[in-house]
C-alpha cells in the first residue's frame, strides 16, 4: 500500500491500489485516518446511530469509521487517505436530509465524514454584506450570528436547529423565504471546497460578480457531496427589515391563489417575503391533532393562504400595504376572507401552524410524500387533474396538498383511505401512486424534486423523468471530477 | 468521410475523422453546412466583417463560413457536421463582446456559428411570472416583449440595442440593476442548449425550485460559448415597479460612497435599484466633451454617486424614502450635497450622464480599461493604494474610476498623463498596468474579470490570479464535456 501523503495526480484517473479495507488492513487504515483528525475524532464502536440512521428513519447504514475533521486541511488529508485506499466518503452535516443521501450504505466499507466540528463562524463583513461560516455550523446559529450583527441570513426551514449551512448548501435547501430570497444557492457568493483528488479550492469569495470561468460554486451547490466536500462558505446578508407581518386568507380555489400571488408581488414588490398555501384536508389533520393552535377559517374554504410582508420602512406602512393588498383581493373574490396577525405572538402562531402540517401528518399516520415544483401557473390544472387520477384509482384517497406556492413547489402527500392500515397503504401503493403523480408531474413540466434532492432515494427514479442530454452531462461531470468514484457514491447519479 | 447523419458516441471520446477542410475537403464540408441550414444561411464570401471583427475593433479573424440556423434542430446538426469535420464552432450573438470571445480565429479554419435567425419570443406566462425566448433576440426587444406584458426584465446594459440575450447568458451580463436583480445568471430559470455532441438539451424550465441533479444551467451560464450552445432561455419577469426616481449626490471619499451604500440598503431595501460611483477626472470627461449635459456637482467633490429606487407603491412614496436617507446621510457627513430628479427627462439625463463616461473617455482618447470586482469594504483601500501604486510608477497618470458600487464592480481605467501619446502610452504600459493593478485586485480578494468574461483576451492572464484547484476543475470540465475541443477553443481555459 502506498503511503497517503504521496502525491495524487490530479484529475487523471490512474489504478488504484485498493485495498480489502474490511478483511486484510482495516486496522492500519483506521491508524491512517487517527494520524489525519486525531485519535479521538475517528469513530468505530459505541452507538453510531445519529450517524448511520437517515432522518426520517427510512434507512440505516453501516459505516467503516465515523471521521470527524477539525479542519479543512484536516478533510483533505482524510480525503486523500480514502482515495489512496479505495475507500469511498459521505460526507455529512445535521443528517437532516430527507432523501437517504448522507448516511452510509450497508456495506461497512465507506467512511462517514461528518463536518459537525468544523462550526466556526469565520468572519462578518457588513459593509459588504457576507457572513464567512464553517459547514458544520447549524442554520440557526448562523442566522443569530447575522442576526447579532444586525442583518437578516434568509434562510430558513424546519430543521434549522439542527442542520449545517453545509448541508444546506450542499443539497441547496428551500424553505419559507425563496419567493424572495431564492434557494440556498442564491444566497452563497463563494465556497471552500475539497476536492475528489484532496486539493483544496478556496473559492471563498465575497464577490458579487465574478466572470472568470466556469460556475464551480453552483456546480458544488446542490451535488449532495458527490463533487467535493463544501467545508466553508461566504453568504449574502440582507437589511433586517424595520416590519415584518403574517396574514391569513381563505381563497375559495387554487386558481384564485394564484390570483393572490399574482397581486401580492404587484404591490407588495419585493416586501412579498412568504407565501404558502394549505389545502383544507392538511388544516383539518392541524385542527384535530392540534385543537390548541386554532387554526383560523379553514372550515369553510378549500385553500388557506399565509402570506408575509417584510417592510423596509414601519410596522405601519407594512399594515397599510397588506390591507390595501387584502382589499383588492377580496373586491376581486380572490379572497373570501382574511386576517391580519395584531402581533409576533399572533404571526408565530400562523407560521406554527403551517409548520405543524408535518407532525399533523406523522400522527395521522404515514403517507406518500412528494415535493414536487411546477410553474406556478400550471398548478390550478395540475393539482385538478391529478386529484381526480388518484381519486380515480384509490378509492376514498385523501391528499395533504400544500406549500410554498410562490414558488410552485408543493409537498402533495397522499394519505391512506380513512381507517385503512397506513403501513400496508404505503407497501401496496407507494410505486403506483408514485408514477401517478411523477408522470403528472412531468405532462405538466414539473419537477420530481423541489427542494428535498435526489439522494439514494430517487436516484433510480431520476432517469425516467430528466432530459437524457441532461444526464449524460451530468454522468461525464462526475466521471470527470471524482474519477475513482470516491465521493459519495451511487447518490444523484449512478455512473453504471 | 462518414456522413453528419450518423450517430456519434456521447461524450465518451473518439478518435476524429479529421478532414483538412481549407486544402481538400471544403467544399464537401461547405455543402453540408448548406444542406443543414439553407443554402442562403452559408456565408463565405462578401463583407463579413460584422463577424469576423470584434467589438472593439482589437482583433479580426477570419472563418471558414458564416452559418446561421434558424432553428434549434438545425443547430444541433450543424454541430454534429462540424464534429464529424473535426472543425470548431464559434458561436456569436449581437457580437458586442468586450474581450474577444465570439470572432473566430484567423486560421480561417473555424465555423462561426450566429444566432441572429432564432430571435422569436417562444412564450410569456405572466402567472409564472417568466419569459421563453430564443438566443439571438435582441436585449432591447426582450425587455420590451416583457414591457408589452405588463412586467419588467430588469437586464439593462449600455449595448442592449445590439446584444443578444443568448450573449447576455453566455456571458452572464451584468449592467446597472444588478444591486437588487444580480446578474444575467441570477434571471434565468431554465435552458436551451446544443451540446457539443450535437444532442439538445431541453432544459427551458420555468421552475424556481428544482433539485434533480447538478446544475448545468448555471455551468453553461456564463461559459462562452465553451461547454455548449445556448440556443432559447426561459427568464424572469418581474412586476413593474409604480414609480422609479434617481438621485445624484456628492460623496467626500469612496469610504462614504460604501457608507451611504449601507444607508441605503437598510432604508430602500429591494427599492435601491441602482448605485453608481463616479469619479471626478470620469465626470471632468463628460463635462468637457459633452457639456450640454451639465453634469451637476462634480467640480467640488472627489466622487459623485447616482442612486435609483423603484417603489412598488407611488412615486410620492419612493420620493418621501428618497429624501429621508438622503437626509440621514447628510446628517452623518456621507453626502455633502444632492439633488433628485423631478421628473423622468431629468432622471434619463443623470444615467445619461453616467453611460456617457465611457465615450468620453473614447474622446479622449485609448485608455488601459480594467473590469474587476471587490468585496465592497475592501474598495476605499483598495482605491487609493492602486492610485498611489500607478501615480509612483508613471508620473501624471490619470484615473477614469467608476462603476456598480452596489455590487463591488469598478471599471478602473488608466489613461496616458495629459498630452501624452494615447497610442503608444497604451503600447508600452499596458501589460506593466495590468499586472499592477491585477496584483492589487488579487491582493485585496477581487477578480479581474467581473462582467465582462475572460475570452481570448484574458484567457492567459487568468491563471496567475486564479486558483490552481478551480483551474484544474475547470479543465476537467471542458474536457468531459467537449472532448473534441470543438466548442470555442482557446477561450476561458486552455487545455494545454
Amino acid at each position: 500500500m502506498r503511503s497517503w501523503q504521496s502525491s495524487v495526480n490530479r484529475l487523471i484517473p490512474t489504478p488504484l491500489l485498493l485495498i480489502d479495507v474490511v478483511n486484510m488492513n482495516t486496522t492500519a487504515f483506521i491508524q491512517m485516518l487517527r494520524q489525519c483528525v486525531g485519535e479521538a475524532h475517528v469513530l468505530t464502536d459505541g452507538d453510531l446511530s445519529s450517524y448511520e440512521q437517515d432522518w426520517r428513519k427510512r434507512t440505516r447504514g453501516k459505516a467503516l469509521a465515523v471521521v470527524r475533521p477539525g479542519s479543512t486541511q484536516e478533510v483533505a488529508n482524510v480525503v486523500k487517505a480514502c482515495v489512496q485506499a479505495g475507500v469511498s466518503i459521505v460526507p455529512q452535516g445535521g443528517n437532516t436530509g430527507l432523501v437517504v443521501g448522507s448516511i452510509p450504505d450497508d456495506s461497512g466499507k465507506q467512511v462517514l465524514l461528518s463536518l459537525q466540528r468544523m462550526h466556526a463562524v469565520r468572519a462578518i463583513d457588513t459593509d459588504n454584506l457576507t457572513l464567512t461560516v464553517e459547514a458544520g455550523c447549524i442554520l440557526q446559529n448562523v442566522q443569530q450570528a447575522a442576526e447579532q450583527a444586525g442583518f437578516l441570513f434568509p434562510l430558513s426551514l424546519g430543521s434549522e436547529g439542527s442542520c449545517t449551512i453545509g448541508g444546506n448548501l450542499s443539497t441547496n435547501a428551500g424553505g419559507t423565504q425563496v419567493v424572495r430570497y431564492g434557494n440556498a444557492r442564491e444566497l452563497c457568493l463563494g465556497l471552500e471546497v475539497v476536492t475528489a483528488q484532496g486539493d483544496i479550492w478556496n473559492g471563498l469569495s465575497g464577490l458579487r460578480k465574478d466572470n472568470t470561468g466556469y460556475d464551480l460554486r453552483n456546480l458544488m451547490i446542490g451535488s449532495e457531496g458527490t463533487l467535493g466536500i463544501i467545508t466553508a462558505a461566504t453568504v449574502k446578508l440582507f437589511p433586517m427589515p424595520a416590519a415584518k407581518l403574517t396574514a391569513w386568507a381563505a381563497v375559495p380555489s387554487v386558481e384564485h391563489a394564484v390570483q393572490l400571488l399574482g397581486l401580492a408581488h404587484q404591490h407588495l414588490g419585493a416586501g412579498l417575503t412568504g407565501f404558502e398555501m394549505m389545502g383544507q384536508f392538511a388544516l383539518s389533520l392541524v385542527d384535530k391533532h392540534y385543537p390548541q393552535l386554532r387554526t383560523p377559517l379553514w372550515r369553510d374554504t378549500p385553500y388557506c393562504v399565509l402570506l408575509e410582508n417584510s417592510d423596509a420602512e414601519s410596522e405601519n406602512h407594512a399594515r397599510e400595504r397588506f390591507e390595501h393588498v387584502l382589499e383588492k383581493a377580496l373586491e376581486m373574490g380572490c379572497v373570501t376572507d382574511a386576517v391580519v396577525a395584531e402581533n409576533l405572538s399572533q404571526a408565530r402562531n400562523l407560521w406554527h401552524i403551517r409548520e405543524s402540517i408535518t407532525l399533523a401528518q406523522a400522527e395521522e399516520g404515514l403517507n406518500i410524500k412528494h415535493d414536487i415544483s411546477l410553474p406556478v401557473s400550471a398548478i390550478p390544472q395540475f393539482v385538478e387533474e391529478t386529484n381526480a387520477l388518484l381519486a380515480q384509482h384509490i378509492d376514498g384517497v385523501r391528499l395533504v396538498n400544500f406549500g410554498h406556492l410562490g414558488d410552485g413547489n408543493l409537498h402533495y402527500n397522499v394519505q391512506a383511505p380513512e381507517g385503512g392500515d397506513n403501513a400496508t397503504f404505503l407497501r401496496e401503493q407507494e410505486d403506483r401512486v408514485n408514477a401517478l403523480v411523477y408522470d403528472s408531474v412531468k405532462k405538466f413540466g414539473g419537477s420530481i424534486s423541489a427542494e428535498h434532492g435526489v439522494g439514494s432515494l430517487k436516484v433510480d427514479t431520476l432517469p425516467d423523468y430528466k432530459d437524457p442530454a441532461a444526464l449524460a452531462l451530468m454522468r461525464s461531470i462526475k466521471q470527470a471530477v471524482d474519477p475513482h468514484n470516491i465521493l459519495n457514491p451511487g447518490r444523484v447519479i449512478r455512473l453504471h
